[in-house]
């Protein structure tokens, strides 16, 4: 089972792409069965407002071989409330994999998943504050230390979770869920995005 | 205002990618505020089972100036369901234009927004079936005809989004989205998935 952790405010597409990917892997690659859990089954809105609801809470929660944690500014809020942190510290210890996404990987951090001189990636805006918890920063699109994969932030949860396919599955399942999402994407940098001074190194190595 | 369509099995990644670039459009570059809207407000469950919910029915959507329709197998459904074909079609009569992800596209031709004769995408599974519907199916990631902008498959909207951004607010308002989006996708293509000869042009076209 793989779970997809939700909390109020937590950014759309860091679980939302994961979870395709995922579910994708379930129906065309013999991967796990997905889940949303949270606090308290039921409705929790997103950071830009989307109205979701989680499968289970955490006392129901079945066991996970995988947990993804996703981003976004909530996240902060999060990395103070004991019992998100608990189930993600218990699960954690028990799961084959913990993946985070963006900011994920400050709850990952405040809950002791990720330890310091560990390496992890997170959106290019948190980079100063991870690194300033220990956290050795790697400025690419994703990151795997262990049994912990992280990526960069939002979209990048997409491509963290080819690469945990392939992984864990091999590279023909992932390009079955890559095939299946048409995730080829336009490698268009818009505006001179991609030479803002504030982002991380992979982003400014892009043509 | 932006509308989203949800309705039952929609594809989960095909409205969140494009509502993430929306609605990061709208908290960081200008653009407008966004909407979901289903048949009825309340509960929709997704392709992949995840949980949403609309935010407002078709009687109380306030007047749209985009609309975007995902895709996914029950498509195939709503192309028979008169309610939501009236809606698609009288909000595209008055919205600035309305956009589609994957076969979203077999949504807006019963709808008779996408004409015989006219030029659009889709998910690589779907154009056969979409050309004997008389329509032009290009086989890239994105296409614009008019008013109407269509992508191809699942993940491809996001490419739409940034494009249509482009289009309506310049260059660097898609700038600003696809940094705080971070999107920056690995071009990676797993297992040769670029290489199956049912993939479109594009798609058989990448290294």
């Amino acid at each position: 089972m793989f779970g997809f952790l939700m909390y109020p405010g937590f950014e759309e597409l860091d679980l939302v792409g994961p979870w395709e990917m995922a579910t994708m892997w379930h129906a065309y690659a013999a991967g796990p069965a997905c889940v949303t859990v949270a606090q308290s089954s039921g409705p929790v809105r997103a950071a830009k407002g989307l109205q979701a609801a989680a499968d289970v809470g955490f006392s129901a929660c079945p066991t996970l071989d995988y947990l993804l944690v996703p981003g976004g500014f909530a996240a902060f809020d999060v990395m103070k409330d004991p019992a998100t942190l608990d189930f993600v510290r218990a699960r954690s210890a028990t799961a084959r994999a913990v993946l985070s996404v963006c900011t994920g990987s400050f709850i990952l951090a405040a809950a002791g998943v990720l330890r310091p001189g560990m390496r992890a990636a997170t959106h290019w805006k948190g980079v100063g504050r991870l690194r300033a918890m220990g956290i050795d920063v790697a400025e690419t699109r994703w990151m795997r230390d262990g049994t912990v994969w992280s990526s960069a932030g939002v979209s990048a949860g997409m491509d963290l979770l080819l690469a945990f396919i392939a992984h864990a599955a091999g590279e023909a399942a992932a390009g079955i869920v890559q095939l299946n999402a048409e995730y080829f994407p336009d490698p268009r940098c818009y505006g001179g995005a991609n030479r803002d001074p504030q982002a991380t190194a992979y982003i400014r190595s892009l043509a």
